[in-house]
């Protein structure tokens, strides 16, 4: 099995290591991987001139799986937008046709204390967030800034066809048979046009999964549902930029960012596995970052995209096994816990393995 | 002084009536007050046809200030958008230039205990969403649903004029100037156009406005950094939609949502005060909802729209009073306090003053 790894730029490499070693530790006894390293984001760009290089991109797609670290940091946002580190995943994303961003939150049990929510309203809380990432005003055409009558005017356009609508909602419905069969589709169509097709689709589709039940909400009204009642979710399915902000919100309700996994597939179920956290440029390489995202990032892509959901139970239990051993990075850090850094907790993962 | 009280649907009507109520007291040893009362939303549509009469917009320009209650049920979200009580809002909004929104977000001490957050992370909170609400996505042109290539596809355009930009900056950096001197701007400069101009501009106008602080983040890490550290905020300015999200987001951390105001303002100062929890149809008419967002934005309304802050420091002060001698209403309820029901609650306010 061929993996394409991107450590890409900020905690990214020193975290995708981790996530290599445990891979590795697991292949000692089990099917071979093949790792191909490449440059992507702010490193790629530094090194010549595009931040997703055509050599990486055709890796990407050659490959049976993408392992993604992170991409972009602060700084290079004053460049324009295509010199960008973060530009490389949105290209990535369209050139792979990773249209189902896949983001679990679940609250663990033994880290409850971190979030900055009471115990009660977290207990339990395990959603997931599918984000559509292929479309919406992320790639929607005019957009741009120009002069008219004499001043700037900035332009982005939402954009949803019906089919890919229904593709995602489709996805949504699928993962909500595989849990608690409850899907809520969240839009804003007491405003937007494009939302009440959204609603129209996914409503049109249910017709095909009588056993789930289906809810809708506005985006306004689902952010404060997440904070009231994390626990009513089971699936969220949305378009891109309501997914890009509401995941990001649910995600820290759990207080553990640094441990939440994500996956982006295609029609194929080829996919891109990338830890929810981003490239933290403040703390990049100084050895304290939570490694666990990655990790279970290529836990969800043994799961997903490589068949081998055997290995993913076994990685999963390994990381529930170092928490319950009181290990902690400085993120998750609480009394009475063992401080631990990015390689370490790496190591005591692969040992477990 | 005139004030145009339109209640309009679900709980408007009973929580309006109680901060009417609350303002007769005021005047009773001050200043008269005339208020005219006219339809809007649902409740205009069936008597008329049209969620927002014509007579209904001429009273709200002509007023010295407007106190709203809610506009819209969810049942009416099966009708064509133009009939829709929630439509009547956006109409008033634009005709009367209402541009900036004011969503003051506080954790009262006494309420501490009805958040989801813990004590520690919600102690302390006091910041001011100020939402741009004339332009961006919910009124860009073009917009609609068509059918190419044989699927239906939905469009909607996200716009904003230098101009606009400025204006709703100004606003931020002046309520800064009378706050802890903290602006956050919060955009998708990233990945949207519109917001890199959005950020240009603001960055122009912090010129103007050396002693206040002004950061920048992106609509994602806001929503985060709302959940995470509330306390670090002060003033967030933003875009229509973004702030749509990050004001509720906000508004349900404190866990007393049914306790906070808004004020919405054009260029001259003139106003329209609403509560920011919206129709909740589910509860009206049961004698059970909060009004003390209501009266709360009745205090709003005098203070910035009919300049008289002292009348609006005693309805405030008699809030607290309320609060303080532990009635509460359902939503806020808890252990040992007193529950009692909107029209008690508006009369123990009026008591007070
Ligand atoms: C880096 C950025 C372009 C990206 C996005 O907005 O999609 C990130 O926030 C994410 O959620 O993966
Ligand atoms: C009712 C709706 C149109 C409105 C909005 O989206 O602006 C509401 O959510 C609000 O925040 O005032």
């Amino acid at each position: 099995m061929h993996i394409a790894v991107l450590p890409g730029d900020g905690i990214g490499p020193e975290v995708t290591a981790q996530a290599v070693k445990a891979l590795r530790a697991l292949a000692a006894n089990g099917p071979q991987f093949e790792f191909t390293q490449a440059l992507v984001g702010d490193a790629a760009y530094d090194a010549g001139g595009d931040p997703l290089p055509e050599e990486t991109a055709r890796l990407a797609e050659r490959a049976d799986a993408v392992l993604f670290g992170a991409a972009g940091t602060y700084d290079s946002d004053l460049r324009p937008a295509e010199a960008r580190g973060g530009h490389a995943l949105l290209r990535l994303r369209k050139r792979m046709d990773l249209f189902a961003n896949y983001r679990p939150v679940f609250a663990f049990p033994e880290l409850l204390g971190a979030s900055t929510l009471k115990r009660e309203a977290l207990e339990g809380v395990d959603l997931v967030v599918l984000r559509e990432l292929t479309g919406d005003i992320y790639f929607g055409q005019p957009r741009g800034i120009s002069v008219v009558d004499g001043e700037r005017v900035g332009i982005n356009t939402m954009r949803y066809t019906e089919s890919e609508v229904r593709r995602v909602a489709h996805a949504g419905f699928r993962a909500a048979r595989l849990r608690r069969r409850k899907l809520c589709s969240v839009d804003k169509a007491n405003v937007l046009e494009t939302s009440q097709l959204w609603r129209a689709v996914v409503t049109e589709v249910a017709a095909d999964y009588p056993d789930v039940e289906l809810t809708h909400q506005y985006v306004d009204a689902a952010a404060m549902l997440l904070v009231r009642k994390p626990r009513d979710f089971d699936v969220i399915v949305t378009g891109n930029i309501f997914g890009d902000i509401l995941s990001d919100a649910a995600a820290m309700l759990t207080g553990s960012i640094g441990m939440l996994p994500s996956a982006s597939l295609n029609a194929e179920g080829r996919g891109l596995y990338e830890p929810v956290h981003g490239s933290a440029p403040d703390i990049a390489g100084k050895d304290i970052a939570n490694p666990l995202a990655s990790i279970l990032s290529a836990a969800m892509m043994l799961r997903l995209s490589l068949g081998q959901g055997g290995m993913a139970d076994r990685m999963e239990t390994a990381v529930r096994h170092v928490l319950a051993e009181g290990l902690r990075t400085a993120d998750i850090m609480e009394d009475g816990a063992t401080l631990v850094g990015t390689e370490a907790m790496g190591d005591a993962v692969a040992r477990e393995l």
